[in-house]
């Protein structure tokens, strides 16, 4: 029986991590989608998803430490619980995220948040950090190590797209203050969100490979 | 000898982790001096700080397994050593932001990043992170649970200087885009840093009365 129940709460955690992270994707789709094409009825699904990555956040933490407590786990099996507790807490950032630039959105109703002008770049974001929580969500399912490796390192693209953001927030902007400030959270947002998903990939190369996947995000 | 070897490992860990909030206060000194005395010669001594804290959060995530996988602690030195990961991270995440800072007064040196305008509620805001990490280092070393609730509940001061802050960043705004943009990312690092510093305070608390306090953050 005991051998049952310690099964039972690793599969509840794993289980809770796969949700979380369909959430996360769930949201972060929802946020884009307000931001960008101005739809007010996607910021409540948005704030949804980040209240319940941030439930599921509490209940993997409470999980951790009874495993962590009666199970005393060694080798692979403590490895998934640190990775787990790490993990949930990227995902409950990336809810957050999402969350803030749902609220950046519905600051400026029914004015579009985003100049045209700053539009593809933030749209090319918004694809490129989506794409990264899809990923995330599809190396937590797979644990295929080459796939984590790959997640691990794969920031670069949202980094080049930041770059590009701020290089138009310079003298010649024509959109005012506000427009620049909101632009320039949204940028960091995304770029938060997506240094998040790697932090993912990377816990999830931990658990598969025990090798700690150096960087800071 | 196993339980020297055990109670030599928690003081370790302790003693980790107040070195880190000590070098946190330290980054954080030299990142608001940097930006508001724009002092170029703040900028290594931050960035040095930012690193140490990196070096000793991975040295704690590295002690944090090996006492959990040879030691197996349950009751409250398990929650000492889950505190003590969540509190790592965010204090290596607050040496991080105060580079951030660092990092914008340098990109406009010799031009001051901060207009006149915005220097009054940049200076508060960095006094009041400031005093937020001196106090988690305080609590973290005495374990007072009445200050560690106090510092759990006590970012209002933080939050209401943000909303000073961006309240300057509209149509009134004279002193164009880039330190529109500059002085914004900045009040959200201090934000963030607060937060953390907030964050250090529920685990303390956590710590030593077992409950988990509320927020997120």
């Amino acid at each position: 029986v005991r051998r049952d129940v310690h099964l039972e709460r690793f599969d509840q955690l794993t289980g809770l991590l796969a949700r979380m992270s369909r959430t996360v994707v769930t949201g972060i789709r929802h946020a884009s989608t307000a931001l960008l094409e101005v739809a007010r009825d996607e910021v409540a699904p948005t704030m949804a998803a980040g209240n319940t990555v941030s439930a599921l956040h509490r209940e993997a933490d409470q999980l951790v430490s009874v495993l962590l407590a009666r199970q005393q786990p060694v080798a692979s099996d403590l490895r998934l619980v640190l990775a787990a507790m790490r993990m949930s807490g990227d995902m409950d950032r990336m809810g957050r995220l999402a969350e803030h630039i749902a609220e950046v959105s519905i600051a400026r109703y029914p004015r579009p948040a985003v100049p045209p002008e700053a539009h593809p770049i933030v749209r090319a974001m918004a694809e490129a950090a989506t794409t990264l929580a899809e990923k995330s969500s599809l190396v937590l399912a797979t644990r295929d190590p080459i796939s984590a490796m790959q997640l691990a390192l794969d920031d670069d693209v949202t980094d080049a797209l930041v770059r590009q953001l701020f290089a138009l927030l310079t003298a010649e902007w024509r959109h005012g203050t506000q427009a620049a400030v909101d632009v320039a959270m949204v940028g960091r947002y995304y770029e938060r969100f997506a240094d998040h998903a790697v932090g993912v990939g990377r816990q999830v190369a931990y658990l598969v490979t025990g090798n700690v996947v150096s960087g800071r995000i």
